[in-house]
């Protein structure tokens, strides 16, 4: 793609830019620029809501930009100072580091390893003093600080905002500062903190970065963002199986953003497809994921098995659990992972979700009483080879 | 004093005592008390008006206990990082130790040197890093610190406040629990900030100080609080004729108010002149603040001064300036300090207020052309000897 091709990809896919004529003029300007990424060190299972940002990324590494992510190790290794949050367990300096290692390796599916830096906020951060901090605080009344959304709700609510908290923004920004960022990409939900990087530039002196902020993609829900929490996300270092899977069960409606946010296939590749047949379009959906991430190979069999699950058949591979005699069926479905815990197996099988070689289970007392070889199932798509030896 | 006699002096001239039970404890404890006044680094001219804390402080020191002075030079050093007030200019070191040195003297006019110590904020402050910051600052909500009566204010009227702005009342809070102090004491426009540091002294597991509030003493004008800026103030540098005249000028209806907080006089001593002879009440007042200040010695001649210009005569000591023939009485004025500038002297002329001699010059062109001794005078009291020679 050359850098006016980019730059419409860019304009046709950004929910916002801040501003459209810097960014043309940046991209125009020949000089390599430093884009910058802020990553959570907490949480490194990437999805393909985080891909849609990557893959912009990724295009304008090709352009021969670098990528420049920041650990937001910092605030991590702190935890909340104030101790209200019990979730926001401090992490270690191992833990940050192991962290970003597994962030690194997930994100360079997408990126060009030769073009991904990673930095850590703490590089800056930790050495500011109270002076600095302060110098930091004077450039934003907490007028403008609490017009973030969150900070509005809370406070218009009563519910409290520790004072620590209206520093996060201020963080993220310097942190492009520090960085001389170029250019900023993020989540429509980071506008906020992406706009105070640019007005802090400034402040400090610097041209201010160019901010691009892409839309949230929704979850298979359809209805909340996705996100590893609320289970309804495609994981991007998940088994192709599983991927080709999930892929089938976008939503129709959001099957169109889909494919312009998470696939490189032209807009004509699949446009009618959608128009036309629904079904066929996730088939194409799927294999265009699972060609990106597992590559060409991994396409015929995850097609084929999802084939003959969805025609009610047993897929040919899969996991095998051996046992003896009068195992407990709840055990089984422990020790192969179809229930997280005996009660939540017991739950299942009285549910009606466990089958036995096609047939339902619902006595969660029931043991595997003779050899031979059993296909244990949950759901339509979940299956074990049981071998009672 | 005995322990208790000052115990309930606190208690009749305080405003507000947190907690009354801790202070009664602490006194009757037998420890030797810290405790704590802040003190602003860029103004070290006292008056009056701060020596109402300043006498309870002697009080206490008489019963052993330390006095701690903190110096605010962090933020006096740092000035106003924000850039938007134009009148905070940074002080540099030598400036904030010079300020402290001569507010040291003044002080010790009232204090006993001997229990009294400075300290300077910036001894903790200036280590603490962006960590301890944010521990700092998740001690404390925003909805908490908005709470502050001019935050509030400033805040339900749209006027900006910094980010900054908001670690003060923590600054001056983290100061008692850098000192462990036991008391502190302030007027109570101080209470919000005192409190303060009784509650993060709780928070980094001390015991929390004990706050004692006193009345700010009305100015001359019987309005605004005292101020040097006000030009409504009793400098407690002052020479003795200026501070017997201002103490003559206390207004009727405050003077039992000014005895109270200001003198060392039992009640008995001057409630009932109060009451049946304001100005011989006035006379009273007037010897007691010379004597404090300036000693036995000084208050004859004061008063006599004072009434010798009351009668409408003419000091026998007062500043004598020579000069050549045809010198202006603008200028004149203006060398003598009886006026600020020339502009000041021709409309001080005009409107009246200058006489030679006794007789009124309005023509602000007037020059004496002979040799000889002149009284220059302006309004009442302000008399200089003009000799032209």
């Amino acid at each position: 793609m050359t850098t006016q091709e980019v730059y419409e990809n860019l304009l046709r896919d950004a929910v916002s830019i801040y501003s459209k004529e810097g960014l043309k003029e940046k991209l125009e300007s020949g000089r390599r620029l430093k884009i910058k990424l802020g990553a959570d060190p907490s949480r490194p299972d990437l999805h393909l809501g985080h891909s849609v940002v990557l893959r912009k990324l990724r295009m304008l590494q090709d352009l021969g930009h670098e990528i420049v992510f920041v650990i937001g190790d910092f605030t991590a290794m702190i935890g909340d100072p104030s101790g209200r949050s019990k979730t926001r367990v401090p992490l270690t300096f191992e833990q940050t580091r192991e962290n970003s290692r597994s962030y690194y390796e997930q994100v360079t599916k997408i990126l060009d390893k030769d073009k991904t830096r990673i930095t850590y906020n703490s590089e800056w951060l930790s050495k500011m003093n109270f002076a600095d901090v302060l110098a930091l605080a004077g450039k934003y009344t907490v007028a403008r600080i609490l017009e973030r959304d969150d900070f509005a709700k809370r406070y218009a609510e009563k519910a409290p905002i520790g004072m620590h908290e209206m520093f996060y923004p201020l963080m993220q920004g310097y942190d492009s500062v520090a960085l001389e960022a170029d250019i900023e990409v993020g989540g429509t939900d980071q506008t906020f903190n992406l706009l105070v990087g640019r007005e802090l530039q400034r402040d400090y002196g610097q041209t201010p970065q160019e901010v691009i902020t892409f839309p949230l993609l929704p979850g298979l829900d359809g209805v909340e963002k996705m996100s590893k929490s609320l289970d309804n996300y495609i994981g991007i270092d998940e088994p192709a199986d599983i991927m080709y899977e999930k892929c089938m069960k976008v939503p129709d409606a959001l099957l169109l953003s889909y494919f312009n946010l998470t696939t490189d296939l032209p807009e004509s590749a699949y446009a009618s497809l959608v128009r036309g047949d629904i079904r066929q379009a996730h088939f194409l959906y799927a294999a265009t994921i699972v060609r990106l991430y597992h590559g060409e190979e991994a396409v015929a069999a995850a097609e084929a098995r999802y084939r003959s699950v969805a025609a009610g058949g047993v897929p040919e591979n899969m996991e095998s659990l051996t046992a003896e005699p009068g195992a407990l069926l709840t055990e089984l479905l422990v020790r192969s992972g179809l229930a997280p815990s005996r009660s939540e197996a017991r739950r299942l099988m009285t549910g009606g979700g466990v089958k036995l070689d096609g047939t339902p289970v619902k006595d969660p007392t029931a043991v595997l009483a003779d050899k031979g070889e059993y296909i244990l199932s949950k759901g339509k798509n979940k299956f074990v080879r049981i071998v009672i030896a």
